[in-house]
């Protein structure tokens, strides 16, 4: 499945997602990598695992072919208001970012303004753990990869489809950045905030010896970056507190039945859940 | 770590649990198994695997050394009532459901009423699918086995931990099962009606290419035997609803951040959860 690719890549931002995408770039293609971060032990760091080539400046923005932001939203636009008109029309400029319709307007009036090329993505893989040290080659496989086009040329959508293919990842999509945020605020955000409301309970710490994969597996992304998060959060702020209404609306029906004592109400309740699951053969 | 056990073992219900229970007696100790169940194609296919010695009769109650009624919560209040005179004092009775007051308090008194001996239990282990088909000897292998002894001898309560080491169990935990219940109603029964709740959001259709762990991890138990789980739940009606009470409490605090943009108090929010986790060591 792997294709050849034989880029010249940069990389802003070596952090789990940055650096996972050098190690990527560099174990399953042809590419070279040139890293970006403002802290300089964690490009000395990558340099000494060869996770990139070189580490990069102002110099090579003209020379690359793709340049991956991989930073947190804010960040990502602050550099391309501060190098766009540097980095030119030879070079494809992506971000990593996990909320679309916020970054993806900005960047397409810089893209336009300061004339570089621009197409939105969102590589949908994460780890409990944050930075450089977390990064894997391996991040990708099996992810999907989330393009947003924001009238990016066909053969733009193109090269980020087969670099996500050689990268590792299972699928693209294509989208808009509104379709994006509003579904993504139900399949990461919102997971994201049940798992921290949900560990606050005073019995979660307790629940040693008394708990089993279901408690795992709710309470596991609660270990969360809570900076990133928060601008994560507030930048898809009307997608993300509707579908926590949803979510609290339905919850509340299950108490309300649990409290009735009303079987037949509350067994619906669950088959409705049971019938989804089976709807979406999961 | 396997304890040798000889026991002659009875087990009603060859569903998830009790199927799992007969293989590890069978596979793990030296016990004999007789295996009941009201559907005789079970009890054939438990034979058929080796998972049972034998399909059992009434006249194995008062030759039995420990019994389990892997059933449901009524069910086994029912068998006990039905049977508990011809079990007699040789043998020790103990259930496996997921809610205990309830169950222990009639299985208490039903103990004294009828002369056999008596300690709940709760084997903290589950899949995704029920029945024999989908039992299997490791199910317990690093699961708690809670017990709640209800008056029971010293003698009796080693017994299962005994019973419960051999069978795999990572640890037993002994308790009330007012205590129990509490706890339970965190770490198991919110999950399951979280999940239901989760996949209800129109947005749960469209997910498929949008998601990745978190998604996963959260509807994974949607898939839910509505049956037991509205027994379970309505057996634990109080301790479920203030969970959920809880829950919602705190999911809302989230949502009011979000919706009023509220980046301090969010990020306060979510450093709280990730607090919890740390100091869990989670």
């Amino acid at each position: 499945m792997a294709e050849d690719l034989s880029l010249r890549v940069g990389i802003v931002g070596l952090g789990l997602i940055g650096g996972s995408l050098a190690k990527a770039f560099r174990e399953y293609t042809d590419c070279t990598v040139c890293g970006f971060d403002r802290d300089p032990a964690v490009v000395q760091a990558a340099l000494d695992c060869s996770a990139i080539d070189r580490a990069g400046g102002e110099e090579d923005f003209p020379r690359l072919d793709l340049l991956f932001l991989a930073v947190y939203p804010q960040a990502a636009v602050d550099f391309a208001r501060a190098h766009g008109a540097q980095i030119g029309r030879s070079c494809l400029v992506t971000d990593t970012c996990g909320v679309k319709t916020a970054v993806c307007a900005q960047m397409t009036e810089l893209s336009r303004s300061l004339g570089f090329r621009f197409a939105g993505s969102h590589p949908m893989a994460g780890r409990e753990r944050s930075g450089f040290g977390a990064s894997e080659a391996s991040l990708f496989r099996g992810a999907s990869y989330i393009i947003t086009p924001c009238g990016a040329s066909p053969e733009d959508v193109t090269l980020l489809q087969r670099t996500a293919a050689a990268l590792g990842f299972r699928q693209s999509v294509v989208t808009t950045p509104e379709e994006h945020d509003r579904i993504i605020a139900f399949t990461s955000q919102v997971p994201h905030a049940l798992a921290c409301a949900y560990v606050m309970s005073p019995q979660c710490l307790k629940h040693n010896g008394f708990s089993a994969g279901s408690y795992r597996d709710v309470s596991r992304v609660a270990n969360i970056n809570e900076t990133l998060w928060t601008e994560l959060f507030l930048s898809n702020a009307g997608p993300l507190a509707d579908e926590l209404d949803t979510l609290i609306g339905n919850l509340s029906a299950v108490r309300d039945a649990v409290r009735a004592g009303d079987g037949e109400r509350l067994a619906a309740l669950l088959r409705r859940g049971r019938l989804v699951k089976e709807s979406l053969g999961e």
